[in-house]
């Protein structure tokens, strides 16, 4: 189009993973990537990213006597999705800002529907309400064995939430991500974050540069 | 059943109606004519009914500068009433008691689906996964012409909810309301909520004995 700068399509872009995998530092690096090859990017992350959906989150997250019902928890998890999509995540793509997303609806998947086995029916109804057309453009899962993750949970002190829930619980959660991954491999990325940290950080710049960096560039010549 | 005492079949019974039709006085009312038979049953309202389910009543109902998103507020009214419906109103029916409530989906469908022109689509689908097979046994509708209504509200000094709203927005939640007790009118009881105070409870004392008391003592014979 001439005489009419089009504004680039931006990419929305989720990180995903279990416990212990490095997700908050290996994010923190791919923001840093983002920003040194100036790209205009907002990071969010879920449950949350506007005022009404960390006050959802806060529901969720609040110690309570009341035993939640899996619907309730469900819906309250789509209920913020939903606010965070329409009212933070679509308005900055459509500025032409990138959004970087700390789990998105493939948590859904894999915590609720696979993890604690309810299985992803209701999922899906609700993602096809929430979502419309939308779906992350990038998803980049951190995986590592159940243990290693746990070993690095031990090691900051952290173990709790792995007491918490059993063993087999974060084994059917990683194999959510590992299926929904294969399902889908132009949309996921899988980064071996068995490996130390400079090592998956290698592996996460690869990503960037094969799956943010090329597209966006592509992206370019072609309009 | 010989030998064992079999909990009766207790009844789900919701109210409904527009703004200024007499909801709470007629409330009131049915629960004194329950009472007075010595029915035992429980009263409860929506959005709310339990204690996160009153929190989610707040995120709702409290002002905001944040624009609320329709699917938001509609997967919050449903997470409520998951909650609701698993903590409070079965537990209840299967106790054996019967259940009064202030409002269920049927204002979703007036209000949002109808009043809001959202459409029914999306509230078919949620009431689907919330409900599973539980519906209402008996839904009294309180009816009166919107200026009916605006009259009763005005002279309480309760306008404001009509100057916020326009009057056709009113007039397509009554038309919700009726449509749906017009395709199902073996659940629905519609009382006319336009004549004096006495003669509306004349009729909602007719409901309770035609579509309560009989029901209960059929079941109670054939039992």
């Amino acid at each position: 189009m001439r005489g009419l700068k089009a504004v680039p399509k931006a990419l929305f872009i989720t990180f995903e993973g279990g416990e212990g995998v490095g997700k908050t530092t290996n994010i923190e690096y791919f923001k840093r990537l983002m920003a040194d090859a100036c790209l205009d990017y907002v990071a969010t992350r879920e449950p949350g990213g506007t005022p009404l959906a960390e006050e959802i989150r806060n529901l969720l997250l609040a110690p309570r006597d009341e035993k939640v019902c899996s619907n309730a928890e469900l819906l309250l998890m789509f209920a913020a999705r939903a606010q965070h999509l329409s009212q933070f995540i679509e308005p900055s793509l459509q500025r032409g800002e990138h959004v970087v997303c700390d789990r998105f609806t493939d948590a859904t998947y894999a915590y609720q529907g696979y993890g604690r086995e309810l299985g992803v029916e209701a999922i899906s109804v609700l993602e096809n309400l929430v979502h419309g057309n939308r779906q992350p453009d990038l998803t980049v899962i951190l995986d590592a064995p159940v243990e290693v993750g746990m070993a690095r949970a031990r090691a900051r002190g952290d173990l709790d939430r792995f007491e918490q829930e059993n063993l087999s619980f974060f084994e059917r959660v990683r194999e959510g991500y590992l299926l929904r991954a294969s399902q889908n491999p132009d949309r996921y990325a899988v980064v071996d974050a068995s490996l130390s940290l400079d090592k998956v950080q290698n592996q996460v710049k690869q990503v960037f540069e094969d799956r943010v960096l090329r597209v966006i560039s592509q992206a370019g010549e072609a309009s």
